[in-house]
């Protein structure tokens, strides 16, 4: 069937087979369907929609357009998670250590940030010498001596997705449920993950605006995950306000080092609960949520899950000292206490506006040319519902050298970011079950 | 604005400013803007529509992308007329020798045919010699001496419709009314004309399949014009059975000059009296129609009208022999003919297998580069409602030499043409009011 067949097909709503499908991702990594063909058919693909199979369909083409990591020799289950992107998500720095010294093999890859932070990789390279880039034999030698590596993403791996990400981004196609599930997953399983928890986040600053959107990306992951023989859970949540206290890279290692310490803000503590856990009842490991929670904080109290995340930072060629000094990492020159003009109760933190901020501070990038100051970023002391007052710090940015001008315009976007509120607030609910 | 902002905002269903619009065409005409951002448009257009404004916008944006030709030195009063196109479709060939010999100014600009059959410009080149490719100057030189001219399309007129309308093509985005819409009236108006006249034409062989929304794309080409200070009228036709009775370029040269003769089928009559009709009642030549048909027998009947083509065929480099002599047409070697197995009456003439059957006969292309066999083609001794005797001929295939399996594939489409009725036909009705 000719490219321009499937394109009108998907346009009158009709149903693909698994072969047009591959036809199509097939061809268009070979350079057989032109970009202006794929970018039609993602169009017609946002009005039509792509049922549960036809995404399960797209999501296989992608995993079978490139390498498929095979783990079975090391362990018959191997972890990950994936979260769809959120301010001050450090998540994965706390979660890998604390699985892995729970026994759990866990190969992680992660992507570098565009937009208003750094990703993983670019928080863990904060960490001086640090390397995220490494061979698919030294990834799988590390996973092999210490259960747990963090690698960046291989272009071997689903290529096709990578290269209709790329087009979607510049042709506005990327809000597709379908479309972001596939790429998503297709991810997931082709870095050979049995177990797969994916964190979905909704609000303002994601671009999954309402919990109902979240709700049934999630349900469209976990239904191809299932079609295609992966135990894929999910865990849907709010991004009302930043994820823990620290945003910025170095500022973000430092608080997950500090959680691994027994050191933690609440909601982070909740959300890496309860991916632990789904992880962990799903691989056999635990019965309970209550089960878990016991043998998690003893990890850390025994700081066995610090010590591994030692490892991971010292085989992946960083310095390790870093957990015990942070006057290693690269330190702002600079900062700047935003403080309550009166006294009350925290209403609103919006996530977005102080991340605008730090990355006008250097925290982030816009193209993937762009350097990043990893020192830059912003410290929370206060969280919604928090009581605060007058004159009182509610939080800290830091920077080194930035333009007047744009030190100027991060201030105001955070003086934007927090209301106060005269009544007592209720804090607002995090975690909704996928 | 971005080019994926514009594109999102057609996704959205918002309407788009003039500025906006031109910014698409002209970005992309110079290649800023890239096809795979336009075709993700086209497709978002598909969807979301383009309103009276946007089309006229975006007809106006296809104007000015190239020349205009301007006739005002030459006439006030330049007619011009398109097709969407139909099987038999000769209604040019009679028309601007008509029209011109009538005193109007007719500079007509027309296309190589893709497809069933060949366009005007293949048909007019079987006349030995004829030469449709001319200089701007050329054209308009034989406008001002003969008052008529027909050449093929400069690439210096519209030349974005022209980039869009290759990317339409192959990314299923042909079948919207105001991409359509744009598509002619800009071609249309950038070719000089005052009034314009449009046929366009429904059923299973043409790509609008019902009479509504023919009249809605009549309806939208009239208002587009009237929005853009040209008179646009229509026609609406149905291709229920092919125009007149020869198919295939040359047979349709031949009973061009058998009309201009006086000798016609009358259904390609009425459809031509109804163009001249609103062609020199616009132009104020006319207040009636019975004034119109009284003039245009006339025109036949002394043959001024003939003697025009005969002027124009000279002019354009061709023998204007062949409107006596039809022997110096290239002659096909062999005919076939179709004869009924029963009596009856003819209740169903398929335009569209009849075409296909001249296509694998020779005498349409699939590719621009293919070559055509000019004499090769269908004469109908019967259309719809004409009574038939058994072993009587309903049509006669001309072709030279075409493999063995083609001619049987030929044949079949052929007799699948018509269908036979024991009870006396109707028969159809051509023509609609625009």
């Amino acid at each position: 069937m000719r490219a321009v067949d499937l394109i009108q097909k998907k346009k009158l709503g009709q149903k693909h087979t698994r072969e047009e499908i591959y036809s199509l991702v097939e061809g268009y990594t070979k350079g057989e369907i032109e970009d202006y063909q794929m970018s039609a058919w993602l169009m017609a693909v946002c009005f039509q929609g792509l049922d549960k199979e036809e995404t399960a369909y797209l999501t296989e083409a992608f995993v079978d357009s490139g390498e498929i990591l095979d783990f079975s020799s090391i362990s018959n289950f191997v972890a990950d998670k994936h979260s769809t992107g959120g301010v001050g998500d450090k998540v994965t720095i706390v979660l890998i250590p604390l699985l892995a010294s729970l026994g759990v093999t866990c190969a992680k890859l992660s992507g570098r940030g565009l937009g208003y932070t750094g990703g993983t990789v670019d928080k863990l390279e904060s960490i001086p010498n640090f390397k995220c880039e490494m061979s698919k034999d030294d990834f799988m030698k590390q996973i092999k001596e210490i259960n747990a590596a963090i690698s960046s993403q291989s272009p071997n791996l689903t290529p096709a997705d990578g290269k209709i990400y790329a087009l979607r981004d510049v042709t506005a196609t990327v809000d597709n449920k379908s479309l972001i599930c596939a790429s998503v997953v297709s991810k997931k399983i082709a870095s050979g993950a049995n177990s797969i928890v994916l964190d979905v986040k909704f609000g303002s600053g994601a671009f999954i605006k309402t919990k109902e959107e979240a709700q049934e990306l999630a349900k469209l992951m976990i239904e191809t995950g299932a079609l295609l023989n992966r135990k894929i859970s999910a865990i849907i949540t709010s991004m009302e306000q930043p994820l823990g206290k620290n945003i910025g890279n170095s500022l973000e290692i430092i608080e997950s080092i500090e959680f691994l310490k027994g050191n933690y803000s609440q909601d982070l503590y909740d959300v890496i609960l309860e991916i632990v856990a789904k992880t962990l009842i799903s691989g056999g490991f635990c019965k309970t949520k209550d089960e878990v929670k016991e043998k998690m904080d003893e990890s850390i109290k025994s700081k066995k899950a610090l010590e591994m995340l030692r490892k991971i930072i010292s085989y992946q060629g960083g310095n390790p000292d870093v957990v015990d000094n942070y006057s290693l990492f690269k330190q702002a020159k600079n900062k700047y206490e935003i403080k309550a003009q009166n006294q009350g109760f925290i209403s609103d933190l919006d996530a977005l506006e102080i991340a605008h901020a730090c990355k006008l501070l250097g925290a982030g990038r816009d193209k993937k040319s762009d350097s990043i100051d990893f020192s830059a970023g912003c410290i929370l002391s206060k969280k919604i519902s928090d009581k605060v007052q007058e004159g009182e710090t509610v939080l800290t940015l830091y920077y080194n050298d930035v333009k007047e001008e744009k030190l100027k315009e991060a201030i105001e976007h955070t003086k934007n970011s927090f209301k106060l509120s005269n009544n007592e607030v209720t804090p607002p609910v995090l975690i909704y079950e996928g």
